[in-house]
């Protein structure tokens, strides 16, 4: 049995991760940690988990959860992560980082986008981005990984086949992402209040939301090329999910056959279904899946791309299992599910 | 492997039930059918089970069902299952069904409160009302099972200690249950559509509900007399969830420690929590938990006695999974899950 | 025009308030006070109403209010409006409290729910409770209006007209409540946040809600003898709306047509509509009409009887409108809607 | 008091027009039809507008409705209006047909997108696209309005001042639009079921969705040269709101400057804001109002174009009153509101 701690376990990614580790079958919980409530149990938190998660939550510490877990997810806010993980901790245990410290290999552009200091920056090198699909085979090495962010898994992952097979000109990319809403967190925040929420729909982050580096940098090294992207978020009024409508111009002489070739570089993937209908958020909910679709429009020459995730699933805690059961040479689907009923 | 068949697999519960199935250790989906959607794939109807359940479906046929399953579910309309049922079936398989035709073990109670007749009274007598709680051991032994209501479920195991213990005057009750829009399936309705319940709740068939002779059945039964309940349903905007709010006068002399000693009979329960604080819908969703908790209100008199369930796995397809397992002599638990994540 | 203030007009009953003001051919706004936004102005908070109330907010002081306003409306904490209002404020202005410090006419019973001091227990003799089909007569010639609170005011019109005309047997009410989450207020708690409301249901304050001495007192006045109620509230996944369903046991004898005939006492009011279907928030959204609703068990002797309004305008701010209409001997239903157009 | 006739009154844009006609101070229903309902009240298919009006619903006869009518509002599928629309009745009665069948200059482009007969292509010389904020002088004098489409309103008066300026790539635009599920209409479709749409946001009509050769007409009208664009709608859990986000490159040399003028061209405009926040549809929800806003990519020299509007007022009925307003020479805002309450 794999032992494992979670560091901001009652976030809704960390109370997620929780959940998926209470039911994996190589996995146990040796550590729970718990800025806002230590000294409780889980369940109290969390109620579902009566009876099934009752740890008793403690303050954070790295140091404590390393002393007896030999995986430690951190669910922590950006700038945590850099000013705990060390050296001495990696080597007693492989570190899952469900924040941002470690995804952008280059420190600049985290302290440009996040406006905060990077206090481990010599570890940058021996973190891996872990989105599987595209690093497995570096993942199953390492001690630190980056779990990528919701809206990047979906986007990256909705888009990649194209740039690395060329398909489509590079500066046409835009990427219209909308999110439910546990993707907020659970800080009390107005904003996030049901009544503010409840039957709108907003844009937010304009042009300056933080994941952009960091779907980025990996369309960038997937073109070979550097990349530049429009992203913008929409907030839903929906618990779970993200879907990515993601739109650019085919280049000339790109058929829909080429296109789906590229495609092809997903067949395999136990977590990636390519489908013929288009994608909705329901149809992956409470799963590790990403749904794909794509339309060539011959009005246009656009390609228009779709994926749907579970954010707190394949875009938190279901992908930070996977990359768990990488590391820990599991098959990589053990814990996690395919299928997704409904309605859910 | 018990071999399992599903007539009525795409309404809402018999796909909760796929679903389930399909994610069962010891069993495996022998036979689909749906009357509506005969020819196609069932993952074509619900996507979200893509490459996880791509069988086909056939037309309804218990009598191909039970050439090739031990245990047959029927997810059917009120009538189809009394007029397809006959012990030749019950010779090869066990058959569990979610419909209302073989819970009453009064014919004339069925037929007036269904307003149709009853096709098999002679099996009546064969059938076990299939709430494990309460008939379990009966259960065991039976090939034919009728799996309760989803507002029954969770009302009369709300309800039952305090009437199994004598503790309430059995002219009080009042049941105040809210369900969301899933119990009302999955057919083309006006009074379904998104637009015409979302935003609003709605009381329906009061002093009517057919639910209302079930509950009454079980709660005399155990309170070795006749009792007769108030029961009123209520219409919520969330797909699944059910809350009963049950009220009744707490005969003279009864105290705390009578009802906290009523409730024990459900200590070792694996699905039944009694908790301290109040139930919430989202803390069983698509867990098989009932949660139950209690107030006396000493200014009244009344207890009030709430109880929450997933109308579609404890209130469907998920205690059908329940009395399978029994049948077939599983831990009862199997396929089921006990914890609740959330948000969901 | 009536110069109308309202204190705390960044609440949800506040900005409602405001709405209504805004739209009123009687009435304009000369002073809106908010404590958390003061200096702002109102449509940066509530960007609805950009263009149509770019007011500049204030620090709350009912002195300045009172100084430019002939109406003050007051939407504060508990305790606050009781140390605010003075002989000298109602000689200059009319108060309508929206909060609870007037309500009660017995100061005892208000310190005991509401567990703090109230602050000028001389002026409760002054002050009318402000429902307006039950104290049309007593609010006209007030200086001082105690608006009824949202559960109240849906349960009480409800019941009056059963205990008025003494058809029900006083010690059986129950009054199962659900209400929209706007009723939780706009403050930062986590139980109000989109992710912990949506898709569930639950019950809470479940025998010591505070709306519970409101009704009790004003039901009982109207039986003549003192009357007590079990009151649960519950929470539903909607941002507007209350539903009551009551229960009560009818006196023996009472016939159908008894019944119709005390609630023929609401012949001819504006606001009141008894319907034969079953009643749905969704009909009285946004309007200040209360849709009431009953049937007779035959069964059970019980009736139950179904209220539904908004409970941000019958409930709060439109029933604050229709108070200060009468008090201004304005045509009650001035600036009010009766109609409720959906889905919305 | 003009007298206004609405056939298709009982769909979701038809109710609309009803609910903003029983509040108009100078029109009053003359004639309310409905295939579906004819012969049953108004209210007893919306009893949220019960005592409001009560009319009862005539078969769908336009001959009848011009008999009575000054003006007729047809709200019915495509294709009904172009068989029934005849000068005869336009010499009697205004026509404001919230259908598509008037909205294309070109029948060879209708008759493609919307794969029906034009059935009076005669009449299209004579009708007027009625988006008053461009086309204002033109309905003045016009018998026949084309009420423009939802999402077309929305995402027309969002780009319109860039295209009329010249100041973006034309063969760069992309539209991506979300909706209220109220823009399905109220028919019995399995894919407008609560539990089919609530938690969870999908994209539909990739490509071909009928609403694009609407947007491109009026663009292609304002920019003096042909567009094209790539609009993808997708649908949102809640029932009423559009939200259109458009992508376009800006011409070289194009200054923010530049791009606040064009804007500017909305000055005056009663129901455009032109916003420095981000538009999110609860801010208009059940006004006329339309919120824009813009940011401009310093990175990718991308324009962002945001703007929402009520999908059944400014996007139908909403719009259609505005257009009777300009026809029948009263103030344009008539019977229509700027400002949103919130929550609503």
């Amino acid at each position: 049995m794999i032992k494992a701690a979670v560091l901001g376990a009652t976030g809704y990614a960390g109370a997620e991760l929780v959940r998926l580790l209470a039911g994996h079958p190589d996995a146990e919980i040796a550590y729970l940690a718990s800025h806002s409530y230590a000294g409780r149990r889980f369940s109290d938190i969390y109620p579902g988990m009566r009876g099934v998660v009752d740890t008793v939550l403690s303050e954070d510490s790295i140091e404590k959860a390393s002393e007896c877990a030999d995986v430690i997810f951190l669910a922590l806010p950006a700038g945590l992560a850099s000013s705990s993980v060390t050296p001495e901790i990696l080597s007693h245990s492989a570190v899952i980082d469900l924040g941002a410290d470690f995804r952008l290999h280059d420190k600049d552009t985290y302290e440009k986008w996040y406006k905060t200091e990077h206090h481990s920056p010599e570890l940058l090198a021996q973190a891996v981005y872990g989105l599987p699909e595209i690093h497995r085979r570096s993942i199953a090495g390492k001690r630190l990984v980056a779990n990528p962010g919701c809206y990047t898994t979906c986007s990256i992952l909705t888009l990649y086949p194209l740039l690395k097979h060329g398909l489509i000109r590079k500066d046409t990319i835009i990427i219209d992402a909308k999110s439910g809403t546990s993707g907020a967190g659970r800080s009390e925040k107005v904003t996030s209040l049901f009544c503010e929420v409840d039957e709108s729909i907003k844009p937010y982050g304009v042009a300056s939301h933080r994941h952009t580096p960091e779907i980025e940098q990996e369309l960038s090294e997937a073109a070979g090329e550097e990349v530049v992207v429009q992203f913008t978020p929409h907030l839903v009024p929906m618990n779970r999910g993200i879907l990515s409508t993601c739109y650019a111009r085919l280049k000339d002489g790109v058929t829909e056959a080429d296109v789906a070739a590229a495609y092809g570089i997903y067949d395999g993937e136990p977590f990636i279904r390519i489908i013929d209908t288009l994608p909705e958020t329901r149809y992956v909910k409470g799963s590790n899946t990403v749904d794909i679709s794509y339309r060539i429009d011959g009005r246009t020459g656009n390609i228009i791309a779709m994926g749907a995730i579970d954010n707190l699933v394949k875009g938190a805690a279901g992908q930070a299992v996977q990359n768990m059961n990488i590391i820990f040479s599991l098959e990589e689907t053990t814990g996690l599910s395919v299928g997704a009923g409904s309605p859910f």
